[in-house]
């Protein structure tokens, strides 16, 4: 589509399949543009009325007994809805609790445990901050060797990245499945197959993936995964994250932070701390029961909108987009930073430009809201549900006014 | 007060300076006896509006720039209103987020750290099982000995419950500052003191001490603490919960979690893990803001209250609890199972009896709910803010006749 053409844009709209899920949420004002869905997810309509009957029904009326009609079972049955329609799970292997980092630790740590006389462990030198952090505490912890590959910004992380850096000492192999940056996607079951045949585990971030693109975790043989919820599944800002653990791990992986959520008889008040052998047994504490509702209300737009749509939405979507660069801004010295390959490409681009902070900030006063990430890049999440066709357009065409 | 007398029950609540805050929870019946606010507090009114708000305005609204109007200072601006109004901790010291056992687990692998050459950790055979497994975990992991003293369950913890426990091989203290089951006080200041005399430090687990009787972190120069904000402090259920680190401590200590909300400059992204030097660095992943904000709510109403008064009104209460079974349920078959004492107990009294768990579930069909923990345990939890003198009678009245 040549970029100079609002009408094509609109026209994508009109056949949207997924045209009518704009309704579903809350607009602060019908014109705005909100282009940073990967950062935190627009409120849907639905979420009031359930953050409404959550506080002033379960807690205000049923108080303590709505624990034993429903809020036990929360975590995985959230985790449950979120695996089987967007992360190709089964269920019984995910869970929602805690935020993305803690539970990020949770699992890395887990892994190396079941890894005792390996010494590496081998993540990506632009990999997602909190998740180096966690894997650099943990390694300065133990005294491990934390081995980050390098990797091409706008390809994704390859088997041929990682061949060099796995070998029979690496215990734990821990990458984001999109790249928080480029959104380029990386080779989740290639990689984690890689890892295994070295013996190691695979610990995937799906942060920017899930509700996105097929994660196809059982097919992929996964071993573990975390992954946010606030981002493209609309939970609301810091809401409960979830964790994945493959249903063959579950009973031999024993995660360090002993908590009572993870006993076997947890109001038996033992002495002894005896996990459950389920995914159970990566709960810790209690957990936020307001925020896992909202959790499911955004899970459940995303499950009935269906991968299949928001995938190639998001392929069309940041399609355009890379058109529109193509054609007005690289002219105006901005860059790509992103893949060029839709098939290599999450829901979000990236543009690199030397005023790109200024950018920012007069493309909010112009009604568009995108990201920012030093030093230089602005990053468009075209999240699906609440993206149209001429929003690109029209948020690029104001861009280009910007920066002429 | 004789047992006997309604009327002077009812005296109390007319005299009773904080009757009015009932009117400012959600109440599922007017009848209604609620006893069990030390598991789950009630609904305040003023949440209700709150979590709208933060839902339909912050979050949908303004979305991600909520985070630079506010959201981003939100655990500490609820820590310091929770520890100037009840915790005694001057501003600076106390953060908001996570949930109680992650946050035991931070503070207690992060005095541990702190004291690597000591080798045993002491606790309470009897302490709250999250508690004493987080240590087990923490103990196992790094071959450190977990010395459980054994304390009489009805006298709260004192130096000489601790005194032959802890030594020159001790790293840390970690005991609960009300007893869950009998609400027994332990003798924090005391015991603080023995510990950092042995060069040891000092942690406590405030859950069910925050917001009932004055803690004096500061004055008791306590290392270490943490509480839940969903008992007591009406924060509803899983909200997030408080940790402290004494001020001094700060900048030294440093958590297992190396997550990006402990970062000095959280969004340059950078390479290094560099933790900002004041209680920041005890955060880890995006904090839920939704839970924060309810957390600030039910913190409100009970600074308000002020912490003399509530304290004034725990004794009051409890004491007329243990009047009742004085005179109505010891002869029938019931213990009393806290202390006689109210200088040493909190604000739940628990009465042992065979049958129990068949009397909770008779008491909630008669309008009363108090919590039940194995084997033979009714606890009442007597919140200042939501009890009235008559309900206690009312719940030991029918207790009587249930039991009789």
């Amino acid at each position: 589509m040549p970029a100079a053409d609002r009408a094509g844009a609109g026209k994508l709209d009109v056949s949207d399949p997924l045209a009518a899920f704009r309704g579903r949420f809350e607009w602060p004002d019908p014109s705005f543009i909100y282009l940073d869905g990967n950062s935190l997810g627009m409120l849907p309509t639905a979420a009031l009325a359930r953050a409404q009957h959550v506080v002033a029904q379960e807690w205000g009326q049923r108080l303590i007994q709505a624990w034993y009609t429903g809020w036990l079972r929360q975590p995985a049955r959230v985790g449950d809805l979120l695996g089987e329609a967007l992360l190709g799970a089964a269920p019984g292997q995910v869970v929602v609790a805690d935020s993305t980092t803690v539970n990020y630790y949770k699992l890395a740590a887990a892994a190396l445990d079941a890894r005792p006389g390996r010494r590496v462990v081998v993540s990506a030198a632009a990999d997602f901050p909190t998740d180096r952090y966690v894997l650099a505490g943990l390694a300065a912890a133990r005294g491990l060797e934390l081995r980050l590959v390098e990797s091409a910004e706008t390809t994704g992380l390859t088997v041929a990245d990682l061949a060099g850096a796995v070998d029979e000492r690496t215990a734990l192999v821990a990458l984001s499945h999109v790249d928080y940056r480029s959104a380029a996607v990386a080779d989740l079951a290639g990689i984690t197959a890689l890892a295994q045949s070295a013996g190691a585990l695979a610990l995937w971030d799906l942060s920017h993936s899930a509700g996105t693109l097929p994660v196809g975790l059982d097919e992929a043989g996964v071993d573990l995964a975390v992954g946010c919820s606030y981002k493209y599944l609309n939970g609301g800002p810091g809401a409960p994250s979830f964790l994945y653990v493959r249903a063959v791990h579950q009973a031999a992986l024993r995660q360090p932070i002993w908590g009572w959520f993870g006993q076997r008889d947890q109001f038996d008040m033992g002495p002894v701390y005896d996990p459950v052998p389920d995914v159970h047994r990566f709960l810790v504490g209690t957990p936020p029961i307001l925020g896992l509702a909202l959790v499911e209300e955004g899970v459940r737009l995303l499950a009935e909108a269906g991968l299949g749509r928001l995938r190639a939405k998001a392929i069309g979507l940041t399609s355009l987009l890379v058109d529109c660069y193509d054609d007005w801004l690289a002219p105006l010295g901005f860059g790509l930073a992103s893949p060029r390959d839709p098939a290599g490409r999450g829901s979000h681009v990236s543009l690199t430009h030397p005023d790109g902070q200024r950018l920012r900030e007069e493309l909010v006063r112009n009604g568009v809201v995108p990201d920012f990430r030093r030093p230089d890049r602005l990053r468009f999440g075209l999240a699906p549900l609440t993206t149209r066709y001429v929003d690109v357009w029209d948020a690029m065409d104001r861009l280009r006014t910007l920066a002429g």
